[in-house]
Order: structure tokens, then C-alpha cells, then sequence
């Protein structure tokens, strides 16, 4: 609790930010909001008349409601700014919008950027908190916690667990994370991936495979990354049907695993190319579990990052 | 109240799911709730801490802000998601935005859809509840009970109250809907429309006819459908001139009409084709009496379908 | 406090509307809401259960979200209406829009409309307070009012002082507002533009240069217009480059005007243009400021406009 409350008040860029021990806290933290979520009055007053602005310079409903119920059921007031595609905020643009909305008293900055970065250097400019939700090809951290907190729920502690992270490597800022915070808790991760989409200068300790057999039967978690239909223009695969034969969880592949394997994806699926329908929606998919911990665990990283200004307590209300 | 209590908590999909009893007590609650929009501090508790959603795959302002509104007067948090018409989620990706929601623990859904059966699809894939704010040409429930509501406030029980619904009958999911509530609550409908926008197959007992005048001396209210300009380039219509010089309603012909009879329209208005703007403007439009009541009746329909999951009290606060 | 007790529940369509008592009233009020946005919980019960609808037909994420987030922290419930840019409501479309959202029991509405006139007509069409967030080349009163605020915060009293105001004032809704504003609180305002941008027909006894240099060393500020860019290909500046050689505020000029000189701007800033990179990211720019006081007054203004219909109290809660 002490190197959390350290933390609190602070923005919240990629997941080596945190010690294990904050991470510990964040997961702790969010167990108590998730079941807030359960109950028929799913609101705590926790952040009542704190100010969020979700600042979204890239389309994404999912993770855009994720967050705006997340600070709602904390009781704090959220606006949302969404900028077209088109117009993307750049340089003393950029920083003209965020140092306008801090001069608004905004406590929190909720910030997708297409450019790589970018909440990075948000972040240097303002008192408010960033919170990155997905910059460029660089980080996504609060998809990684809430991966680690679905798959904690499911199976436990991570240490030792294997977990192999299978898809579009190279442009993955959700794979980027995700490698951080599972080996942080530590898990072992194997990368999965054709060698066009593979990052090159990996660590020379980092374990991976071209090869999806390779690694079937010693996972205990195959984490698939979506992958966008560009990769077939960009000739980085020769096309979804011959990347699904490749690289698909189905029937038969996860009927080879361990029986108690399981499946994830960060969403939305491309259903038929990463993951088959029938796995999908099958028992051992945790993709709704992912959901769910998704707003519990963003409830958290908020209250972290603007509760401690005054104290605010997660279990009162 | 019996039947009304084994309502709560279910999804309105259409009109002819719902008892005349069940219909009656969402008019009472209604009555309570427009009470409510007439006072300074225009909110009660009763759903403080569910979740709302509306998720409008076709734009509707109008519709939108009438359901935000009254969400935010039960006291619920409401988001929005507005899909672009050109990326109308479909099948397995609308399931998949569904189940998104409902593991986010949203609690009802309001649905808008250019599909018609779309509301009741999703209301088979969630236990949220879903509200049907409109499906292609199928129904428009809240439309229909708003339009009975409005007119019982004018000129009480609808038994034996003879209403001509006017214009594209054919497209109209508001008429589908408000054929069965004004029926169900004893009115008479009668049908006018040219022969190519009357529906086939209509039951042997409709009262239809071609010719507006042939029904004008003896109905109590004409409801106006509105004319999507479309109908013009599709050949359905020789033009907005010929179709308003033969079903407009305008003073002339409102003249001939019994002296008590109203005029209503779902808004919003062509004005010089569905209605003359003399009409539209005078006494004997209900339009604005309509939206009050949309307000009133959409918060008696998301109390019935989320206040009883704890036995909220639409009396309260 | 009699004066201001007379205007609430009324509207604000431009400053002149406005008596200085009145003026003196919403600055004191903004005063005691600035403290407001300073606190942790940054709400005040004050417009509890009140509807506001930001009602935009020109895009403007700023005002939006200061007159949103003003909203919200006197606890109104706010809906934001956005229209296109492409489909901009005339005529009856746009009274039929207004008394709609009059029949939902909207208490205030705040417009922004590229046809100067539009929140005057608008006005008179409903019983809601209309507050102009800017229309076409007529008003802009909040913006006008939280000039003020910000300099009578920086340098007292307005009296007698000196304020140039450069730039398009041609087509500048702010300029014809700020006019108002700095007359009426004894300021003296002297108009810098070039011929083409200067308008014809001022009254005699508007001071006037068509030079900055004229001006630079006897005024207490100097508020930068934005430029359109368009001005250039409408052939009213001959280049951005030879704009910004005559009129740009910059570390040359704004060492030659007098040491407390203040440098301001309605923002967003075009860099390098209206005013160097240097001038605004230094001590005597006041656009952070001006941006703060924008949300104070604007919670002032929506308290004028909709506080009294109860007697609601500036300092409870």
C-alpha cells in the first residue's frame, strides 16, 4: 500500500512504470471495484466531482465506453473528445488543446493517439494525469493489466505460467504491454508469429516460433492479436485465408493444447481469421472476462491516478 | 399492478408484447414521471447507478435526446454510441458489440437499427434489457405508446375513438406499432394511402381507403406519417406536389373534419406535404404535445424495464 | 444585486443586452465559481435537475466543452447536439428543432450558429434561455465577459485603460462583442487591421490605425484576432507571410510597447501568425487565463440565465 499510495496522482503511460508491488495494488484495487459493478447501484463517490476528459484522436467505441463508465461508476464527470481521423492534433496544436483543457481544471487525461508517444509527451506538458490508452505501436498498459487481472481470476498466480502471444508482433502495442506486465508477474512468454510480423532485435532471451505447433502443447494461455485486413495489401501475409491456416486457434489446435488452456484476444475479433467461431464462443475463451475486468481494472487505475489528491477511499459508498 | 410487476425487468421489443393492463400502467407511470419534467429540479433516484446505453445504428437525434434525457432524470448514467450509417454493424460483430456491453454490466440497451428484427435478435444474446427505439419497417413501441398517451391526455379513453392513420403506410414501422396500440386500447384505424404505398396482404377487417376526403367527416385524429422524400426518385410517388395536393392535411380540408378532431405526426415534419404549415401551427396539432409525452412515457418504459430489479419507486424523490 | 436579480432566467444574446450592474454581477458571481474548479470536488449543487443542451451548428470543441463542463459542475444534466456542418437547420427546420427540445423540458439552450442572428431568433421562439455561444459575424458575449474577467484579475479596474484589439475585426464575432465589453467597463478601445479588414461605417468616434506600430507603445493590451486562413484566397491579406510581417504580436514589437503591457487571443492560436511562438508561451500572454475564465463565467452566466427560477444560491453546496 505504500509504494501505491506513492503512485496515486500520477499519470499512467506504460506498465514498467509500476513496481510489482503497484501492480499488485491496482489488481487488489480493482477486485473491490468489480464488485461494484455487480450490485443494481453500480456507483461509488469515490472521484464525485473530478473532471475526465477522454481524448480520443483514434476511433475506438470499445475502450472509449470502457473508460467513460469507469469514471462514471467512480461519480466523476467525464466529457468526451473525439477528433476525426482526419484532423489528427499534432505539435503546438496538440499541446494548445491540452494545456487548455488543464487550464479547465481537468483532473485526467484519457488519451489514444495514433502517433507512438504521444501521451508521453502529453504528459510532460500538463499537471492533469495521462492515462495511455493505446498510442501508435508503442503501449497500451491498462489492456495488459486488465489481461493480467482476467487471467489471475481464472487460473491464479501467473509465476511460472506460460503464455503464448500469437499474431501481428511487430505492430502490436497491445503485445508490447502485454510482454511487460506478464513477465512482470512472472509468467514466461513465448511469441508466435510468421517472420514478417515478427520485431526484429528481440532480446536474445526472448523465446519464440514461426511455428504455432511448436508451442500447442507446453501453454497454459494462447493470448491471439487482431489483425488488421492492411497486413494482405502491405504484403506482409500472403492473405487471411493462408495466415489463418498458419496461426487460427481452432478445434483442433486447442483440442492439442492442455486441457485447461485458455484463449484470449483484446478485441474485436476477426472472427474466422485469428480465433475460429467455434472456439470463440466456446469455455475456455476469456474474451468477456476480459471485458469485465477491462472496466474494473480502469476504475482502479482512475482512482489511482486522481483519489489520492484528497484521500479518496475505494470502498466507501 | 400484478401484471405490470411481471413486466419489470423485460426487454419492449414491440407493442403486442404487452397486456392492456401492462400497457395501462406504463400510461399511469408516465403521468407520474411528466410531473417530474415539470418541476425546476427535474430528477428522481429511481435508477441512480444503472447504466444506460444507447446504441443507434441510424441517426436519430430527436429519439436520442428524448431517451438521454429521460435516463438522466431516473438518475442513470447513459453513454452513447452512435455507429456511422456506413458501418452498420452486422451479425457476429453486432453480437460480438453486445456482449461487450452487457459484460461492461450495462444494464439496458435502447436500440436503433435500419434492420428490422434487429432489437429482438439482440434481446436474445443479452440479459440486458432492450428497448426498441426503432428496427427498419418492423415497429417503434415508445412511438406508439408516446401517441396514446398524448391523445388520452386530450381527449380521453381512445374506446370506440375513431383514428386514420395517413400516408406511407407501407415503410412505416410507426404505423405498424400504433395500428396495435390504438386497437388494442379500443380506437378504430383506418388506413389511407395511395394503393402504392398500402401494405398487401392487410387482415380482411382493416378499414383502408385510397382517398383521404372519403374518411375526412368522421375520424377523431389523423396521424400524418412522414414522407421520406425517396418514395419520389423509387416511383412510389408521382412527386411531393401531386402526393400533398391529395394527402396533405391542411386547413381546407381540416375544415370539412369534425370540430374536435386532432391532428398528430411522429415528427419531424415536411412541412407542405404530410401537413400545411397552417395545420402544423394551429390548435389542433398535438406534435409538441407528442415530444412531452416521448419524455414521460420513455421514462416509464426504462422503469419498467430496469426499476424493478430492486423494486424502485417511481414516487420517490 | 437588484439588477442582477431582474435579469436571471433571461437569455444572453450579446453584451449590450446587459446593464454594467448586471456586467459587475456576473463577474462577482465567476468569481466565487473560479474557486469552484479549484477544489478537488469541483461541483456545486446550484443548477441540480436543470437541462442544458448545447445545441452547435458549427463545430467547436472548446466552447463546447467549457460551457459543458460549466454545465456539469453546477450539477445540470447536459446533452450535447451536434449538427453537421453540411446540414446546417434553417428556417422552420430549426423552430421545429427548438420547440421540440422546448417540449422536452430543456431549460437552457446554448447555441452556436454560423448565420449571425440565429440565438436571437431562436430566443424568440422559446420560453428556454438562450445563450449565444457565437453566431456568424455577430456575437460572441461569453467570450467578451471572460476577457474581462481575465483582465480585470490581472490588472484591476478597467477604467481608462487602453486596449487595442488587431487583427480581421471585419468579420470577428469576438472583436464586435469585445467592443461592447471594454467600452462599457470605461476601457478605451483602439481597432489595428488593414483596410480590408477594417469594417466601413464605424462610428466617428472609433479611434482606428490601420499600423500596429502606431499603437504599440500607449496600450495596456493587445488582443489578437484569429486569422482565417480563407482570408487569402478571398484576396483580403495578400499572404500569411506579409500578414504576420505588419500585424504579428512578437518579442520585437512587444518589447517596444509599455512593461506591463498584456498580450491576448480568443484562440485557438495560429503560431507564427497572429502572435509568435515566443510572445504566447510567455509571461505577458494571457490565454491560459482567459481559458479559465471562461469556464467561471460561463458557469456565471448559465446560473444568471437558469438560478433564479428557484432563488438557486451561487455559494451553497
Amino acid at each position: 500500500m505504500d509504494a501505491a499510495a506513492a503512485r496515486r496522482g500520477r499519470s499512467l503511460i506504460d506498465v514498467d512504470q509500476l513496481t510489482p508491488a503497484e501492480v499488485h495494488w491496482l489488481l487488489d484495487t480493482a477486485r473491490s471495484f468489480e464488485e461494484v459493478s455487480r450490485r443494481a447501484v453500480k456507483k461509488v463517490p469515490a472521484l464525485r466531482g473530478r473532471t475526465v476528459v477522454n481524448l480520443f484522436f483514434e476511433p475506438s467505441t470499445r475502450t472509449r465506453i470502457s473508460f467513460e463508465l469507469a469514471a462514471k461508476r467512480l461519480s466523476a464527470d467525464v466529457v468526451n473528445f473525439a477528433a476525426a481521423a482526419s484532423s489528427v492534433v499534432k505539435g503546438e496544436a496538440l499541446k494548445d488543446t491540452v494545456l487548455t483543457l488543464q487550464a479547465m481544471g481537468v483532473d485526467a487525461l484519457v488519451v489514444r493517439h495514433p502517433c507512438s508517444g504521444a501521451p508521453g509527451v502529453i504528459d510532460g506538458w500538463t499537471d492533469a494525469a495521462v492515462i495511455n490508452a493505446g498510442d501508435g505501436m508503442h503501449a497500451h498498459p491498462t489492456q495488459a493489466l486488465l489481461d493480467c487481472y482476467a487471467l489471475i481470476r481464472r487460473i491464479g498466480c501467473l509465476q511460472d505460467k506460460r503464455i503464448a502471444i500469437v499474431g501481428d508482433i511487430m505492430h502490436s502495442r497491445v503485445a508490447r504491454s502485454c510482454i511487460k506486465a506478464f513477465t512482470m508477474l512472472g509468467a514466461e512468454v513465448v511469441l508466435v508469429a510468421p517472420p514478417t510480423l515478427m520485431p526484429a532485435g528481440l532480446p536474445p532471451e526472448t523465446r519464440f516460433s514461426y511455428v504455432l505447433e511448436d508451442v500447442l502443447e507446453d501453454c497454459d494461455v494462447f493470448y491471439l492479436l487482431r489483425l488488421q485486413t492492411e497486413r494482405q495489401e502491405e504484403g506482409l501475409i500472403p492473405s487471411l485465408r493462408e495466415y489463418a491456416a498458419a496461426y487460427q486457434m481452432d478445434a483442433r489446435r486447442l483440442g492439442r493444447a492442455r486441457p485447461h488452456a485458455l484463449v484470449m484476444h483484446p478485441g474485436p475479433i476477426n472472427r474466422g481469421v485469428e480465433i475460429s467461431a467455434e472456439v470463440a464462443d466456446g469455455p475456455r475463451a476469456v474474451m468477456l472476462d476480459q471485458v469485465t475486468s477491462g472496466l474494473a481494472v480502469r476504475m482502479a487505475v482512475l482512482f489511482m491516478a486522481l483519489g489520492g489528491k484528497e484521500g479518496g477511499d475505494a470502498e466507501s459508498g
